[in-house]
């Protein structure tokens, strides 16, 4: 294979009670991405759209994934890259994780499926470094494994596939304002109660509990976050009114995306997420901020060929 | 129904990773309680074996959790109470949630099975008040339905049966030394850092998921408990050795069985599960400790009629 084109999705992170653990991919939202090898031997960014993205291959997420993966296999190619972004970085869907995820995809076809799905993450990880600073799993593993992932342990990477109900969709609001996810991760306390960290560990065991056994009702009990939404919501405009919005429309649950701004709700139909879409709407369309409205069903196959 | 004879399990609580959250009961070791209905409107105890409890009704667990039934239901008969138990109170086994489940059960039975497992679980919590102090669910929970089961929450009550393996099978030991439930409470810190509770929290997703699974790889990754083992262990003479001697004879894992003293190991067969027995055997037999070894199948029942 000497080219290949992929859609990488947006995915959203923590999913209320598994904050730094879990996340999930978006089928109906990502970016696009053409790889096609070159006689160079390095890596070259040729095209970015969407986005105001560095063009040096060693200071662009997607360039340095690339970089890592022909070094460490010896590669006798180079690869140029275009990417065509289809929703913004900064939204708390995962943009730097598309791009490191789609990636490390892409040029592991170039290397005829080299590297294993884990070998993928870790890769992506060396991306998200470049990005926001920290090799965090959440988003690039559900972005390549796709579905439902808990990221159960770090040294050695553990990513463990949750399945999911397959009328499960996200209605996804992204309030175009700014929240860089350094500052979402310093408000976040250093310590918490034990009996907080209980509640959210039981929540953790019944999400994961719901979507295994394609129970709603537990699905929607779970999603209770206890952690991090009480202490990030106020960096979101209007956090409470969408939420309470959502639930009442019939969402299962509401929180972040991520670190934010972008608010998630999961429903049990396309019919209640096109709801909550319309309720989020209402809220957002008098309030003078820009805003996005995704309605998506959780993508099963994460990264794929386009 | 007039008269009913139950065996009501042990239970292993907090299962390593999921501290105050879960719990499993045992099919091979439990007390054995007789109820019969009496004319006087009130509640008797009229024969208590294999340990030292009281025989007034409103001081001893079964004897509190008849009474409140009774009450509940305004009914028009007393029940008179035999408890032969099996294991001794103070074991970390759920002693008192044996009897507190046992006689929940028992006398909802005397009553056609007017409560719900949910209902039952409430009447035995206010058992483990007078015995422990505190309206803990884990343990009674896991004696009522069976199995493994989550207290997703305690304020609306909230409990989640999780199926698991058939082959897998517990060792527990029991050094009988005096561990008090009040006391291994208060070694754990009211705080614990964000890391440690996130990687606890994706331990519990990574068990839940492999019990739901029959990932026995997974189940054995994810009992790990950076909560309340690093905190208790001290407690328990030769803990690290015997966990040690657990693993290496192919346990999945071990920690302390509830607050302790006793140490339980899961395994994947029972073939495996006498090995660690043995192996538990070698460390103690010379450590002028008393103790008592049990192997076991996780019981699906929970209390059960006999």
């Amino acid at each position: 294979m000497d080219k290949v084109k992929i859609f990488a999705p947006a995915t959203v992170a923590n999913v209320s009670c598994g904050y730094d653990a879990m996340g999930f991919a978006l089928q109906g939202l990502g970016d696009e991405m053409f790889f096609s090898k070159t006689n160079s031997k390095t890596v070259t960014i040729s095209k970015i759209e969407g986005a105001k993205l560095p063009f040096e291959a060693n200071k662009n997420v997607a360039g340095v994934v690339a970089l890592n993966m022909l070094k460490d296999s010896d590669a006798d190619f180079g690869v140029d890259i275009q990417i065509f972004k289809n929703f913004k970085p900064g939204s708390g869907l995962g943009s730097s994780a598309a791009s490191a995820a789609g990636t490390a995809f892409a040029v592991n076809q170039l290397l005829n499926n080299k590297y294993s799905n884990l070998e993928l993450t870790k890769f992506a990880m060396q991306g998200e470094v470049t990005a926001c600073g920290s090799a965090i799993a959440d988003n690039v593993a559900a972005a390549i494994y796709g579905g439902f992932i808990l990221v159960r342990n770090y040294d050695p990477l553990d990513i463990i596939q949750i399945p999911s109900p397959s009328e499960l969709t996200a209605t996804i609001i992204h309030p175009q304002i700014e929240i860089k996810t350094e500052d979402a991760r310093k408000v976040i306390k250093s310590e918490i109660p034990i009996k907080t960290a209980i509640a959210q560990w039981a929540n953790v065991g019944g999400l994961i509990s719901g979507l295994h056994t394609n129970d709603f009702d537990l699905i929607s009990r779970s999603l209770v976050d206890h952690v991090a939404e009480p202490q990030r919501k106020h960096l979101i405009p209007h956090f409470d009114t969408i939420k309470n919005a959502a639930l009442k429309s019939g969402a299962l649950g509401a929180s972040i995306s991520g670190s934010g701004p972008s608010i998630f709700a999961l429903s049990k139909s396309t019919e209640i997420a096109n709801n909550v879409a319309e309720a989020m709407d209402m809220v957002y369309k008098n309030s003078g901020i820009d805003y996005n409205i995704y309605v998506s069903k959780i993508s099963k196959l994460g990264t794929k060929i386009i």
